[in-house]
């Protein structure tokens, strides 16, 4: 996952989010996932338990190649069909004992909300971190004036530590938020293939396994949870934005209202100093914004599943967890640069 | 309010929801906050009481003149300019005990806040309406088979219990959900021009008067739970537009899933009866679904407060209510006009 | 139509658009077209010719009232069915040359194409009006120094006609693209109900009459050319945002670069004077490139029409064009207001 | 670029068009624009004109590290500056003829209309392509008797082929915007730092060598070719997705208006033959409807140039381009895949 091409990677890219959605980690939540039905359903007496067992020794430790399951996205539309073909061969009598019962989107859904749950403790924990940082620039300069400025006019006086505070107080109320939505998303998926599969003894069992909670209900269709993640995530780069936006305003000659160290050399002007991480705040959240708006229209799924819709989500999502881990880094990183916020003498009112 | 033109409005209009949100309306909002604003400040003592209960009474009182308001609206980019000047004038030594302290934003938020509470309860009322009338639906309907379709081809059998049960589950869902939604958006604003305003006195009694809460911190710039709010519209028209799509594929010639009432003539084919109210569903969901998109946009305010940002969710926020409003009372009327649904013998499986 | 509610009218109106697109002005536009229509059917020999002229004398004159035409969206699902037993109604034996072999969306698609030809005419001359409005400022305050500045930061000295130039020259371009345009919008639609019908000798003399031209095929499912207006309308308003953006940056204290009389007062602050067009030209702007983006997810028709993607354009097109109309509008009031541009005195290069 | 991940490189990847926009071609265009530059601003007297040349042969041969332009980008927020300072190390006395007077947006810009040019020539063969397949998929087919359907209701009988002609014209038409569309975006960029060098002299030879022509003006600001750009490739992927809409609901049980050979494995049921082709088309259309409009967003620059809106761009276009490439591959594989469409014996009217 790049955005742009190889030479923006320095701009746009997140390492650490990127790992958590690539090839290797899909695999594996989707191998994850076939064990611990296998297990499970042979627990629950579904399955015979001992090919249960050997059919999830096997999906453990079964090789299986990146490429060949991006063949089968070729043929299939998704690469799931090509997981199972590879995990049943070579399973011997056990291979009964694989995926039977389960669908593609069982298993595609219940990786999505592993990788969820993983890229919510990556985000949390920047969120922190980055909250953490404004309060120790808040420490710092919070005592400095400011001119408070509304609707791009100069207001009435206020200091650096009530503008601090509306940008870190956003940061925390989001913390709440993905905690809450931790529930709507961090969900195993198990309803078969027209979502009105019966696995009430199984679900329990293969959630806790997973560390996921069993879903009351198919959500193939309803994908209201993850929606509302990627509204989440708007909010999170929203609210970063609007932080970029207000150091980009006060690092205007004439204002000169923060000093940022480092970055930003123009290939023309040799004495210009450009805020870019501010900017990017601000461009990721306007891509995230639009994002938002495309999930909402992945909620239109037709009958028991639909393609169409739910590969909206496939594209989009990605794309959005990309962007909002970039952008606390970034957030991250500015809030590092600055060495010097408001001025050192107390606005006149104007 | 109203899409398109008048000759629409059969078809878009939702008079409940536009009442809502009307000058009128919006008027009254406002009158209450200023009326409890001086009041809450004269018991606070920080206006003289008997001026502040002789202002409260006289804004309570006091004619206002919706023309008048749209032409500051013209000059000053707001109504509340104009309404502090009428209101003052003819308070007599009592003006100053109007507004003063308070800025426009904290008038049409706690506004909007007053109005989003009484959106959210006709919603809500309409999500109960359509939940329970679908599971009418399904008690008449429920053990009649009906074609499973995924990726839009035939799957297994299901029954029009299964497929009602996952169009129902989702509102059920959105009722918890608008509910969590409350304490986010109906919150009094009261933090003055630059959002640092101290009203730790004032702003406990008077949203207790307005029926809100208290937020704990100014909201001029974080549109967090505003945006939120829209989010949830959205998925709450999206999970409409699924049951829309459907019913409108099941009354497809050669599917013949469902039978609906009455409506849907055609200028040209008298044989043909279009499933209206089904397509306007769908409509309406993705209308708001980039609606979403859009107040995302509006999280990136400037400083201490944007007026930019800000009027895009006067445009788009009111848009976004009436739609959802007319989905639910598109869906209520859909679902009563089912007069058969499934197969009366079970498919076969393909 | 209004955005938000009245009071708010004096902001986002624009009363002579509004005309071009309410109720009066749409029937009279299908009027036009029926009448046109039962015309040159009689020329043609397809209907009976004295019928034909009957029956177009009648559809002149017949009273038509809006409300039963909501009445009928309400059942139909669009005014037409209505307003055809309307005209039916009362022409005797005329009736059988009225509509005949046309479809509910010639009806509609022709009045659309009727008033954007309006709205093209409208909106090409306030860009003319606002190009030679920039091209005064330009005289008068061209020469005075201005800081170029670029990603936020001083770049290096230009002069205020420089920044005018690159405001003015998009809105010239947008003039070509308008007319350019027009081929693709002010098209007669007359297809028949699957977009078949053969009306070779009937399209021209009709498209002549009303001022338009004949397709080459049916457009009842190709929205290209409407879908490619609305993003024009995006761009005209983008450009305007731009300029809109750069003022708001200009009125900065410590920057005042722009002098911008009247309007804009504050209720809290009586120093502060808004930039209130300026912002709004960037409010507007950011609405119409979301409404562009919904538009395109209107290109996804079914089969021979249909109605819910046809029904999003109903909804969105008419609110671009209204914020279209006002961003002009705003605009030139705005340039009109500008008393000084630029600095007095060179800037020295930082 | 990929969307997803790389287990999804079947379904979404286009290797043609992503060559077209990596870091490899970009670093050609770019430095074809440098080289083109030194040289032509050489011949033009305005560098030493051996000096010149030997720039220009420098830079056609200097070695250049993506790695390094990546962390370039890190620092500076594009890979210019540090492509230029790569650029002129190691040339010795003819540093000072590299790049002089031009500004990275030149650069990029211009390497983003070469990019474009071929990205225009690649969409224009495909469309070609599928334009002649589907005239094929008519002779084959096109007596075949189908039934219309609009607002997903039978309408009367049309046949196969009226309804391939509305999938095709649409695509003929785009191929006249494409080339329409390339004047405003096959462009040299060559304004300098704040958009207002004078390059008369240089621009024509320059943009003759690089096969682009010399705009009138700086576009560093106006985005509106690029945009509208945008909003072609989304009425391309959209026209696509109408296409595919239809083959999914043909291809409904029920329905059984098209047989397609081959794909859409499902991993739980054997008998399933999924319309993956058809869902992607639909898919991809709503992708690339959502970009526009975040495109469009991006037309609010402020002052000389915008790092912000700038940037967004470098987002989506490339995702936009992408999706298009694959939508048109995907059609042209489904369209050979068809091997049966409409009825044997003509429909009864319903």
């Amino acid at each position: 996952m790049s955005f742009a091409n190889a030479l923006y990677d320095g701009l746009f890219a997140d390492g650490d989010m990127a790992a958590l959605w690539d090839a290797d980690a899909q695999i594996a939540h989707m191998r994850a996932f076939e064990a611990a039905f296998s297990r499970a359903m042979g627990q629950a007496g579904r399955f015979d338990e001992t090919l249960a067992k050997r059919a999830a020794d096997h999906i453990a430790r079964c090789p299986i190649d990146a490429a060949a399951l991006s063949a089968g996205s070729a043929s299939d539309g998704l690469p799931v069909p090509a997981l199972i073909k590879r995990l049943k061969s070579g399973a011997g009598d056990a291979a009964g004992a694989i995926h039977t019962g389960a669908t593609s989107q069982d298993v595609l859904d219940t990786a999505l909300a592993l990788t969820l749950q993983a890229t919510t403790d990556l985000i949390d924990s920047r969120l922190a971190t980055l909250a953490a940082d404004l309060a120790g620039l808040a420490d710092r300069f919070g005592a400095h004036p400011l001119m408070g400025r509304t609707r791009m006019q100069a207001a009435l006086p206020v200091t650096v530590a009530d503008r601090i505070r509306l940008w870190r107080a956003p940061l925390v109320d989001h913390r709440a938020r993905l905690d809450l939505a931790r529930a709507q998303v961090e969900r195993l998926s198990l309803s078969g293939p027209t979502g009105t599969g019966d696995f009430t003894d199984v679900a329990g069992p293969m959630a806790q396994v997973l560390g996921l909670t069993a879903a009351p209900l198919s959500w193939h269709t309803d994908r209201s949870g993850i929606v509302a993640y990627a509204g989440l995530l708007a909010l999170i780069t929203g609210s970063l934005g609007k932080m970029g936006q207000d150091v980009a305003l006060m690092a205007q000659q004439g204002i000169a209202e923060v000093t940022i160290a480092g970055g930003g050399t123009s290939s023309a002007m040799a004495h210009k100093q450009n805020p870019i991480l501010a900017e990017l705040l601000v461009t990721l959240a306007r891509f995230n914004a639009g994002q938002a708006g495309l999930m909402q229209q992945a909620m239109v799924h037709e009958q028991e599943r639909s393609g169409a819709a739910w590969a909206l989500e496939w594209m989009v999502l990605p794309l959005m967890t990309q962007a909002t881990g970039r952008a606390l880094t970034a957030a991250i990183d500015l809030t590092g640069r600055i060495t010097a916020m408001g001025a050192s003498e107390p606005h006149k009112t104007v």
